[in-house]
């Protein structure tokens, strides 16, 4: 990308945010920076804070604590504080709006959310060359959401500076790695006029150039966390005074396996993680199974997941123990409509720099951008999930990854042009 | 007990462990005080480090990093630096010996160790309200081994004061709460020549006032940590390339409460604590479980031990998995003898502040004073295992436990008054 | 044994019982046989059918066709029809009531049932040599039941030789090996004046000549039934579609293995028979597990049942499958009275024979006499379990299992005369 | 189909077989009533016995007893003696072969076996009404292999009066329905110069008059027996000497439903008959697990058969029991090749009766066809699985499944038309 001041300037911004990767309902810095980027611009509208989110929606908000300590942080960097303050309790993310005239209403959803992934200091890995390395220990923008959120405000330079008509609204959303974003985001309200949906993800072992104009594969997926509760009692003294939480744990584990294939297609169990007891002479009474569930669809996903939460309350029901199951995120699955990807092909044939366009491809895993795909769609309108190739040196979620910059700049053409051809011709349908 | 100069050095000497309990191969203050304390007294011989153990039978010793720390403490509270040198790797313990003409060996065993709980900090707690509470926050002396400790000095103090002609050793021996300090000194040599053994413990639900001559119904017990590897992979994405040590450890729980009961006798079994896996998409790679096995009898532990293994090393077997299983403590049955149990109660019927004498009861539990006692049994000597009541206002190991330092007065009386009988009219048989 | 015309018919008895053994509820012949026996003695009434047995109390009776089966056997092997008549429905057994004047009511217990296992046809077999080897193939007196039951109707003969003066009741009574006939008598009403009962068996590994005066340690026992019903599904095509009752039975055989061992005494569990399934590639719709559980004491026998209820239900919740669970037979703890062992103690020692007196002897196994035992001491009456030594060359439930007819006279007198000296000196009690 | 004298012929061979439906490797009058109408038709070569089968390679060969009771039976049926003899040891199916000039090697195989399923006797199942009722009680043709083996016989009786010029070898396969079969003869040599092979197969939820040109989506499959062995003990008495199969297959059976998901597709497991143990108080000795891996490609259930193996094994090992896994039925994927589904189709189109042409279906579940089709491929040639539409009142394997007789004519003509234009024209490739 030449560097003329306008790239620089998201360049920048970029940087800044990798410096300062936050994971979900902690993007308080990178929110604030969000917010105070688009009041620089002639934005029409700009929402954050509670307005942002359907609150009952939000799932494994941290706890005050764990909030505290990240917006701390963020005032600490010079966040606007007058900003912060509104996002209090975790209520990051934000919507930009402008509106110009008569035309279609058009989203773009960008995630912004970092990870717990220690970045590499090596010499070769570019924010450690060149300076903007993570400044949070143990946390890194390894997934390339600071590229993300620097498409959003790309765009929306390109829009403010075309012709366009229409309303285009630029969805800033915290909490897709954890899938906990995406649903409050989804139902908030501000997505119901929405008529056509673009979301869009770099990357993805695509290089710079290559360009997807429709993802599609999603898998459904719920995460859950289950808390045994039963009763301790010593070991070797009265072990029938117990109720065993890890003998439940492990009737749970060995059934949970167990849940029946489906002939309508692909599901997935996991026990990721499990833990319980406090010693070993000491009946175990608190033990735990965070894991997740998936499907090829939604309904086999919510299949697998009732089957799960029957596992695991009779596992609890049969050592006299209690269980508290909690979804702790959950993405549906989705699928990109053809009329946008057509749109996003022709559009992305004439973007210099874009050397391959594929149509299609598969994700095989999970988004919550279904959330706000599913929306639309459910509205009547349409969505498609857009990849950006870029050279990454690292695999996704290492700390080795990294984004070559110059896909920014493809990225947002293609996104850009892409709104701007809804906006001028509409969508074609059959 | 009446405040004598002699007592209260005692009394003071007590306080001082008090404020500095030290677990497992980590009691360098305690072990180094105990010296600097025999130092001031004519006894013939200190043993101390290296000598006072088999190394290769010490269980648990914990890394370097968490020595250090508190060997460091240990320093900074003013113990002995050339005596804390000899101690480096966790040689913790002491043994002294008085030897004094002809007469038979008399052991007499105590023990060191505190406990990771933490100490109450309310009023009417006595260590609190004198000013004399645990210095180390989190730990505490929640068992009277500090009081253990004091029995053994004072019981010096008495036979010093004494005309017994013979020979006195007595072990101050570390680790018994992870049960892992009996062995190591048991099969250190200083045992072998041992005739009679008395080992002791304070409270026990009894009361100020009461003494058990023999302790019975040790069960025996083996703790063990085992250890899954597998194979990460992704959950979603490619499940059959995970070898998941959760499901391993779920199989190796069921089945481990599943070993079969034995005509023989109690038998016990427990998972105390489990945990595994790193993530929710990732086919946990892995997992282990701390447990233990006890039998009313060592060979019913070894028999419920040997399933154990066997259950623990299948499960691993069946996920393609490896296991890691370490014995982290371990301590036998054993039986008091009827010979020195009536010594005992001869002479504790005659010592001032005894007012009910129990001849026998059941530990109902474990303890690696067995190791001792069975060393010397098996050369063809007797051993007992004392009990001396004290009003103890919270249960053992709890944070408001206490002793009645009137009790260690008489417990140190009972318990010389045993070795002097011993050493004059020798032990009875039939 | 002398072979007076009186011992020569007893013997005859129970040569005519060996060769027909019934098992529980099909004691037909045997029935009609004792009744025919006793209708040929003064006795004062003769109690059989419905009459003998609280119905709803009877478990695992079998069905109409398998009753019928031994039923028509019975009537071609020459029972009396009118007697047969009363017992339809398998109202088998039978009580003998002799009243003589004041005095005591004093009960006998004999059981009468026979066994499912093949007799030896080889030479050395008295039974095979002397001609009266089983008729009815596959099953056999393999425990003694036929001498038991030559002892009821000796003791009679005996009393009523003698001055007898009170009431004596023989309880012949039915289905002990499958521990299903003790509770329904037990609970008939006829037991309720009686104040003090002996239950009696022969061999348990004791020779001729030996003679137990009381015997204790009878585990509590519960047999159950759990039928698993849930839904059939093709395995290929609809897995999904099916309710497992295999995977039903496997996590509740996994955890009736592990329900927690108990500080009160032993327990035990077995899963003894499992069955499920119709075809390899149909998700099996039924499966059943019939099993027991026993406890040290009725408690913990009770103790175990309700763990085991819970886990045999919460399996069946967890594959949406049901569960019907029957007690197919039951069996309490129970101890014999000090007060009749005295009595049968004073007794032996005067019998001809009797070379060896054991006041007390474990069982370890169970017996539901317990139930008739209990009855009588819950109504403030005495009760004991006498053995009776035989030489037995074959150990009890084998094929080459017999009793040594000599000691069918020792059973006869040593009863009798405890009968006896109840009635003239009561129970002396402290 | 018109009642032409050679249609009428071959209908009331298909009834004699309906009425005489025999079960894998019993198929002695089947065979024997195939071979006895080859002899009336003037065909070139008739294989049977151990010729057509690689000994080694049959499975689930039923034992001695059972094999003479179906023997006796078609014996009595009037089956030719002399041919019976050669089918001893359950070498059931014939091979005919006509040589008739140059040209290809054609094969088509038809499968003969008959289900233990009853056949409905009620009015309005036809073969009730007509008189042609199994006359074996409790096994029926509910699958229409004798519709199969009457399609084998009508291409013969076509081809013989056609100018066919080639060879036809005409396959009467044993043993599908258990998935026995089909590895034997495939594997008999008689298969290895076949260039073009159809199989068939009637029904299938397709009205008569439909007919379709290639099946696919065969799940390949294998059918297990596991046989675990271990040692029987006194429940109550010794719990500790038991080896307990039950706990064996109880661990195994939560394991196998366990085996991971594969990302390459659809795999399957079941444990579809279990059973174990001889008596409550006894711990079980026996057991077996009889089931079935299924798998997308054979590639599938390969990976879920040696996860089964080993599930198994560990199972075994964590009890100490034996297990003895057995192969008692296999079957691998196939696909139906698209140069013989055109020469179906396009034949298909002009054979009168046919009304619906469809060119391929998925079959979803498992034939041993497969093991045919898959050796011809392997050597260079076609096959193709061609299914006949017939309107069938019951599903497949139940008791009122039957065939429309009209249907047999066009799979008939189909089939021979086919086998004809592959004669005559070869299989265009591209």
């Amino acid at each position: 990308m030449a560097s003329t001041p306008e790239t620089s300037d998201l360049i920048a911004f970029r940087r800044d945010l990798h410096e300062r990767p936050e994971p979900a309902w902690r993007e308080f810095y990178t929110t604030a920076r969000i917010i105070e980027a688009l009041r620089e611009r002639d934005v029409d509208g700009i929402h954050y804070g509670r307005d942002v989110h359907r609150a009952d929606a939000r799932m494994n908000v941290p706890d005050e604590a764990e909030l505290a300590e990240w917006y701390d942080r963020a005032l600490a960097a010079g966040a606007d504080p007058e900003i912060l303050e509104a996002l209090q309790g975790g209520f990051t993310g934000a919507i930009a709006v402008i509106e110009r005239g008569d035309g279609p209403t058009i989203g773009l959803r960008v995630d912004i959310d970092g990870l717990p992934i220690a970045e590499s200091s090596e010499a070769g890995h570019v924010p450690a060359d060149e300076g903007f390395r993570s400044k949070h220990d143990g946390y890194m923008h390894a997934c390339g959401h600071d590229a993300h959120a620097t498409f959003g405000l790309g765009v929306i330079d390109e829009i403010l500076a075309s012709e366009f008509s229409g309303t285009l609204k630029v969805f800033f959303q915290p909490g897709e790695e954890l899938i906990v974003g995406g649903k409050p985001m989804a139902e908030s309200g501000h997505l119901d006029d929405v008529d056509s949906l673009f979301a869009v993800h770099i990357g993805l072992d695509h290089p710079t150039g290559e360009v997807i104009a429709g993802i599609d594969g999603f898998l459904a997926v719920r995460h859950f966390f289950a808390e045994f509760s039963g009763e301790p009692a010593h070991a070797g003294g009265h072990p029938e005074q117990g109720k065993n939480t890890v003998q439940a744990l492990a009737t749970a584990v060995q059934n949970l396996y167990g849940i029946p294939r489906h002939a309508d297609g692909a599901t997935r169990v996991n026990a990721g993680i499990v833990g319980g007891g406090t010693a070993t002479n000491i009946i175990p009474e608190e033990s735990f199974i965070e894991g997740e569930v998936r499907g090829e669809t939604t309904d086999l996903a919510d299949y697998a997941y009732e089957k799960a939460e029957r596992v695991l309350e009779s596992a609890a029901t049969m050592h006299e123990c209690e269980v508290d199951i909690e979804t702790r995120g959950e993405a549906p699955s989705a699928e990109s409509d053809q009329e946008l990807v057509d749109v996003v092909a022709e559009v992305a044939r004439d973007v210099s720099g874009v050397t391959n366009l594929l149509e299609r491809d598969e994700l095989g895993g999970s988004e919550d951008a279904t959330y706000l795909m599913q929306r639309v769609q459910d509205n009547g309108g349409y969505a498609t999930y857009v990849g950006i190739g870029t050279d990454h040196p690292g695999g996704h979620h290492t700390g080795t990854f990294d984004v070559d910059e110059e896909s920014i700049e493809i990225g947002i053409e293609v996104l850009s042009g892409a709104v701007l051809a809804v906006a001028e011709r509409g969508v074609e349908t059959e």
